[in-house]
């Protein structure tokens, strides 16, 4: 972990999952399960970055970026990502929308 | 502007701007500038929808969605944009991340 909350990405194409979603009441485990999945996303081959917000309110943003299409297959059936994601579906959220989307331009502005 | 923080979207595939942010302090003009944004983005040729947070800590990401490249740029280069665009780097943003992608693939989970 680093102490940006932006991802170092390399020159695109490459490949984004763009998941929003809104939470249910209380923790319930969640923010374990969303500690380890960070940790093992990074340990994934074509793993290049993530960002992520949540808001009080509890709708969040969070955007992964790989390598390319296979790589993102690969994490999403990654088995402990696979419980996760049942988990998630039954318990974590009440509303959650996946976009899976090429990269193509990138630009930025750091102070 | 509706009550729901998720953008009801066509099938793939469409393109999103994803805009990675962090607020330098204070409002400084900010809010009223980020409505308006929204407010004229969805008026735009081409516009599908808008995700957006932001944390307590200034960290935000939005997700902007439209039906082609073209409309994206035509937004860019729109005046009043302009105007908040140079007033965010000059002001707003200690940092952002802007990077273009087209979505090929959703899906979703509804309660």
């Amino acid at each position: 972990m680093t102490n940006t909350p932006f991802a170092a990405l390399p020159e695109p194409p490459y490949y984004s999952v763009i998941f929003s979603s809104l939470r249910t009441e209380g923790d319930d485990g969640y923010g374990r399960m969303a500690d380890r999945m960070v940790e093992l996303a990074s340990g994934q081959s074509g793993y290049l970055g993530v960002e992520s917000v949540r808001s009080a309110d509890g709708f969040g943003i969070t955007v992964s970026y790989w390598s390319s299409l296979e790589a993102i297959a690969a994490w999403k059936s990654a088995t402990e990502h696979r419980i996760a994601q049942e988990t998630g579906k039954a318990r974590w959220y009440e509303h959650y929308e996946v976009r899976i989307a090429r990269v193509e331009r990138a630009y930025g502005k750091r102070s």
